[in-house]
């Protein structure tokens, strides 16, 4: 398989266009940007990367899988931060109204002048011709305009670190390198605050609302307490998603890339904070990932680190074994449904650019005619979720685990006088008394001195002052405890995947073009992805092929192998072409021959090489090579090559 | 297999809950009506019925899979007429401001009163203990009143066709039968339209109205040129989704069974208007279905008739051959999950309860503990949607088919005089015009008549009048039209499948408590849909099972059956228990003579008989049994019974 060195993306995309992998949704009313329709192949494609993900992740590491409510009350999202944080900042030309995405805006203003110092300083430009027409529309325009040298590099450090910057900043790196509406050179507003979830109402009464979630995950996290007890109270396990999400993005582009409705793989993996550590990472400490830390990323750098994760999980570059063992996983994924190793690398994130509920992040990017493209992000949410949603709704989303050996412990307690409590404060009493529960040791010790010396000390619960006079206490003392149940709120490890992006990042990867034919293009997919396993041609119409057809068929069918049969009139050679544009990784043709002694030939996509043998070791072969059991190459080995007379490929 | 033959719904529900099938969606948040999340087992279930789905209907027969966008914008449902008409009746308390669904509401009332007059009347009231909570809440209060013979007709007439009433009708009904608001007795406004669509807003800029998608069909209808071109525009074909839709139900009840999102598996075949009849008809012809005309329901009857499709299709009961074929794969692929055929009928919709797109349509109806359910709709939606979409955007949304020998026709023709027709009717030209080439023969025959007596005759367009005089007539005369192309609009039958709907119904059909035993439990799902295929059992937790299993397990695996390890010190009989609640249809014991001689035990579920062979021997055969290649019955008569001694399953 020769895989094309360089991008062709407008061939690639009128491809994918006219065998209908995908096309823009709603196109007879003028389309809407983001949204994208996919066709037969586009979904046999993404039904077949599912099922291999369902079998590498749910299966083999057996997660419990479920299927939550995508339509989510308001509140679970205000709790998760979502409906606070969940946001894009766009700004407006102040006299046509139109919207930009801001640090879209300014990666483009200032590409564009760095590309216009190349022209000036006689460079060449780098090849940008392939970028689609939105985009192109959208971006600044290219002039010819030397630069200093300072101003070059200036521009250069921003963009190495686009993603790290808040509104406020970009406000002030568009006023600093005056950055206008690119079309019409007007002013733009300052950068805004615009959240990204599609919202609705729920119920008729119009008083409840609700948004589409913007990721699997809530879902996963509200169910905890079932799903723990389902796994029969065992740590860690992974419970996961897959399912539709939104994002109500501000400008959407690149295709599948950048979608306002999406298929999302999700994994929410919990652990105890204090064992990180992952009982299978020994399998996998020597596999070497390509990755890009953020400190690199701060110097404004982007050289990729080669490196055992083992190694970087001791230098503590990537932060426990969970997550690393999470980050090889997902490259075996990757490069199983042929996505081109050579173009993944791990990208951690900065901070700033860190969702809300992250502490630490690294995306598999994919090198795609774009540039590198997030397809998988891996991020430890640690405790946020749980946490936040078992304060809000008092419902203690935690593990209890019996400790081997009990503990005892010297702890300073405070034991109040309720019977005075609670005529004392009244409403407020149960507030004031969760609060005195709840400090730590160190606060305890701290108001004991206090208690100790002025006989009385005073809280502040809910912006209010309460004082804490000794009647109110009957004891604070230092007690003995015995624990024998150890409670925490599990860490999550989250794995969470974009299927429209890999699946995008794979057509590229698989794309090129034969070298003989002119317009000969094949999506060179794996047999276990490929939307349809084998094309079924008749050598003619005539009728004494068709009970062969059927045979070889349902023999096919038997076996689990999905087929299509192509009996148009066309030749041969052009149906194969047409299925080689459809990724179909292998043909059988039914001749005259057939009909005598029961053989049919085979013919593999990449090669175009043919083998005939009887129907029943053909059908056998194509199951063994799209299950992965044996590949064509032993094939080729095993079984001499057959020259077609009757099949013209050129 | 012993089936329950009454519904245990309350004990069903406990353990469906349990075992966390399915559960409120967002309950640690208190829940909102309508919503569920599937757990593993339920997820897992509901991934196999859509894999036999697939493969019942798109593999089969052939169809075209899409995947399309749920959010839709506003005016593709506006002129699928869902703004203007998809819409329930519902009527609120004036005191409180509840709301209730007007039919259900007339139906709950006259329900409780039909009960109440036959506890007066000393009947035995029909069980109806097991309703569930959130219905007895809402349903009205029971009170013995005897009513007078020709009230309780009444009643009964009017629940036959309660599906049959319009808002203004259910209106005159809540007055003529005094229906107040069930908990409070006040006074219920008059029913008003409430449409059930979810609501939102694409982009940024909060002027793009859109709306969740209600059915998945529209997008399959906006891409039917793109799908007759894959399909190398032959005809007829079919296309087909699975995916979420949502419909803000005004109050949803009965558990899964009126939920506000739900996954969806629908089919849109594109047939010839003039050609239903469907070419594999023959297969099914004599396959005998239980069915309820529209006829016998208005009489307010609902007997069943069992009939021959073949027969019910030539005495026009059902109208085409299509529609039969399809309602006899509907019900093999029920049975074949596990359905009960005894609890299957098709019920043809009345007029006033049809979608607004439908001309002819008829549910499969599955029995449950709530009575008969719609659980699949086979709607004949004629051109409807195609027309409408095609009349709004201007596409060509038709088949153009080459006539085997040219059409001569007469046709009377007539052309106008465009430079006075200009001038004379300015910017109503157009309308004009288009509305004379629209007219059909026997119009312009009329009109004709007309012109050659008076010498003008008049139109009416956008209800405006327009006289056509001779000076805007170059002629009106008969004329020879050969055609070598004719172009129609498809019509379409669309089976929707509800597939939360039929979970549930599978659930009850297959839940049966062991005589035996108390609160023993048992899903008898069918092994293909099971949610695990295979218990795996060690006699205890000694260290010399451990590489058995893994042994067994990795087997399994590759022999692509689903199994789960029980580890866990319970007793094997609780194991096994637990299990037969999961519905896991194949239980694997090792115990020390495995060990030894690499035997291990095979239990089945509903017999709990055992056999015990080789290692290898079990796999194979369950794998077997599992693709339905052979049955449990088949296996014990070839393989000796096993008696453990270690096993109590009392």
């Amino acid at each position: 398989m020769s895989v094309q060195p360089t991008f062709n993306r407008a061939a690639l995309e009128q491809l994918l266009g006219k065998r209908f992998f995908y096309a823009p949704a709603f196109s007879v009313y003028g389309g809407v940007a983001g949204l994208y329709d996919y066709g037969p192949p586009g979904c046999a494609l993404q039904a077949n990367v599912l099922e291999m993900w369902r079998k590498h992740f749910v299966l083999e590491e057996d997660m419990l899988e479920v299927d939550c409510s995508i339509m989510t009350p308001a509140e679970v999202l205000k709790t998760s931060g979502h409906v606070d944080r969940f946001s894009d900042w766009m700004c407006k030309d102040l006299k046509t109204g139109e919207i930009f995405r801001a640090d879209h805006l300014v990666e483009n203003v200032l590409e564009a002048r760095l590309d216009g110092d190349k022209i000036a300083r006689n460079a060449t430009v780098e090849a940008k011709a392939d970028k689609d027409e939105k985009k192109k529309k959208k971006a600044a325009k290219v002039t010819a305009v030397r630069l200093q040298d300072e101003v070059v590099q200036t521009y250069n450090e921003i963009l190495a670190q686009i993603d790290n910057y808040s509104g406020p900043e970009l406000g002030e790196l568009m006023r600093t390198h005056s950055i206008k509406s690119p079309e019409t050179g007007n002013d733009l507003s300052e950068p805004a605050v615009f959240n990204l979830m599609f919202a609705s109402s729920i119920g008729p009464t119009g008083q409840f609302p609700g948004y589409l979630r913007p990721e699997t995950a809530q879902g996963q996290f509200l169910n905890f307490k079932r799903l723990l007890e389902f796994n029969n109270d065992r740590m860690p396990f992974a419970s996961a998603q897959i399912g539709r999400s939104f994002r109500n993005e501000i400008s959407p582009r690149e295709g599948l890339l950048r979608v306002r409705e999406f298929t999302m793989a999700e994994i929410e993996h919990y652990v105890d904070p204090s064992k990180k550590d992952h009982a299978r990472f020994n399998e996998v400490a020597s596999y070497k990932l390509k990755i890009l830390p953020a400190s690199v990323q701060l110097q404004g750098k982007t050289e990729l680190l080669e490196i055992p994760v083992g190694e970087a999980v001791e230098k503590k570059i990537i932060d426990n074994q969970t997550l690393g063992y999470f980050l090889v996983r997902i490259h075996i994924f990757l490069t199983k449904i042929g996505i081109n190793p050579e173009r993944i690398r791990f990208r951690q994130h900065m901070k700033n650019e860190m969702a809300h509920y992250a502490c630490d992040c690294w995306d598999a990017e994919i090198h795609t005619s774009y540039g590198w493209k997030e397809c998988v992000g891996c991020a430890d949410r640690s405790a946020y979720d749980l946490t936040v949603h078992s304060n809000k709704t008092g419902e203690k989303l935690v593990v209890r685990e019996r400790l081997p050996e009990p503990l005892v412990e010297e702890k300073l307690q405070l034991e109040i006088n309720k019977k005075v409590f609670g005529p004392r404060f009244k409403k407020n009493a149960k507030a004031v008394e969760d609060h005195l529960a709840s400090l730590d040791e160190s606060a305890l010790v701290e108001l004991k001195k206090l208690h100790d010396s002025t006989g009385t000390f005073s809280v502040t619960v809910n912006g209010e002052s309460f004082d804490i006079t000794k009647d109110l206490i009957t004891s604070f003392e230092r007690v003995t405890v015995t624990t024998h149940i150890r409670e925490f709120t599990p860490n999550v490890i989250e794995p969470s995947f974009g299927i429209g992006r890999i699946l995008y990042c794979l057509m590229e990867h698989v794309y090129w073009v034969r070298p003989e034919g002119e317009q000969r293009g094949v999506l060179s997919f794996p047999p276990v992805v490929a939307p349809t396993k084998c094309l079924l041609v008749p050598l003619s119409t005539n009728e004494v092929f068709v009970p062969i057809l059927q045979k070889v068929s349902a023999e096919l069918r038997r076996n689990g192998v999905s087929s299509k049969i192509d009996d148009s009139g066309a030749s041969i050679g052009r149906r194969y072409a047409r299925n080689d544009e459809l990724g179909t990784p292998f043909g059988i043709t039914v001749d005259f021959q057939s009909a005598q002694d029961n053989t049919v030939t085979l013919r593999e996509r990449d090669s175009t090489k043919q083998i005939r043998e009887k129907i029943e070791v053909i059908v056998e072969l194509v199951k063994q090579m799209c299950e992965g059991k044996t590949t064509w190459a032993e094939v080729s080995a095993s079984y001499p090559a057959f020259e077609s007379q009757e099949v013209d490929e050129k």
